[in-house]
């Protein structure tokens, strides 16, 4: 069998907000799906190395925004490519806290949800989280991102935290002048405009690593 | 909140092949995500009433199939709106059964792969199984049917055991001439073609049931 494969499982792009004793924060996953539907349950699978969580196993709690086409690739490159402990993710990112202290996102999301959880089950490196739905949006609205939106027409890429992550099979679609972002592997390769003429100040629409963080291939 | 922002939510469409102690069956489940990927594993949600489930529960084994927009409407129907207890589900739907003795199905899928149980979580409606990944396909072909995809182009509906099953909201998008499935749910309401100038042959194209389970709405 080829890892390969498994890029042909369908998933969605959601932000996961979580809180700690001091700040809001998130994260970016694939990996959402209802579960039950009385009551409505989710399960939500997450890296044991993930600041978020440490935060979910803490206080039981976290939201859903469900990302839709209309959210910028930055947005997910702030959430997903850095981590909570050491920086305020949300800084740039709009969003507003709930009541009950955890975020969700204002950056064109379709619609989001609270849940608390009640379960969980371990795998070798993640967590999947059983979780009730205890609040929610009344309306949605937009195109949900697909994962498979996100990698083929945001040109996004999985961090290596991502359940799906598989390395990079090969670098045959590199030629001579793609330039790679070594913060989250997003690949620069517009025929129109050389990288070297991108002004000093671009930075990577995934992961907003400047310039200096790209690598020729 | 309303239940339909649940919608949002993204999935695939995947058979699910078992085996009891006399024949082999399958079922159409959406929810199948990728929870670890050192060994790659795969939680799928099963209804604790389908007869899969009580399938996999006894024998720790079973495949995914993932369907692909090429596989016809009429298979997910034969798998995804019948019992196993009842009849061979498999008796007109293309497969092979591997050695060890569950189905593949053979109907323009993308990929499939043979998983093994090695831990389950309960909710009150269903059971996730998280299971390794231990052989498959060596390559993907087609482009991976999204549930979305099945709703709004195949037209098809969720079964009451699937997990994000929710009941119809209104009957405001039906007019006098929409003629509903009883089995299924499927809507027919072709403005060219009255239901009654079907031929007494035609059957529902999701789950093959006949013109006489049509009622009119």
């Amino acid at each position: 069998m080829k890892n390969e494969i498994l890029f042909n499982l369908t998933y969605g792009m959601y932000a996961i907000g979580v809180k700690d004793e001091k700040k809001a924060s998130a994260c970016i996953v694939n990996t959402v799906a209802q579960v039950c539907n009385d009551p409505n349950m989710v399960a939500v699978s997450l890296n044991h190395n993930n600041y978020s969580h440490e935060c979910i196993v803490k206080n039981g709690l976290f939201t859903v925004s469900v990302l839709s086409e209309d959210t910028s690739g930055a947005v997910i490159g702030a959430l997903g490519f850095n981590s909570g402990r050491d920086i305020d993710k949300l800084s740039n990112v709009r969003h507003k806290i709930l009541a009950e202290g955890v975020p969700v996102l204002k950056e064109n999301i379709c619609c989001w949800f609270l849940c608390r959880v009640v379960n969980s089950v371990e795998t070798p490196t993640h967590t999947i989280f059983i979780a009730e739905i205890c609040a929610g949006s009344d309306e949605a609205k937009g195109k949900p991102m697909t994962y498979d939106y996100y990698h083929k027409v945001i040109k996004g890429k999985a961090p290596k935290n991502a359940p799906t992550y598989q390395p990079e099979p090969t670098n045959d679609d590199l030629d001579g002048d793609s330039w790679v972002c070594t913060v989250c592997g997003y690949v620069y390769n517009d025929p129109d405009v050389p990288f070297e003429d991108l002004p000093e100040d671009w930075v990577c629409p995934i992961c907003g690593a400047p310039k200096s963080a790209f690598i020729r291939k």
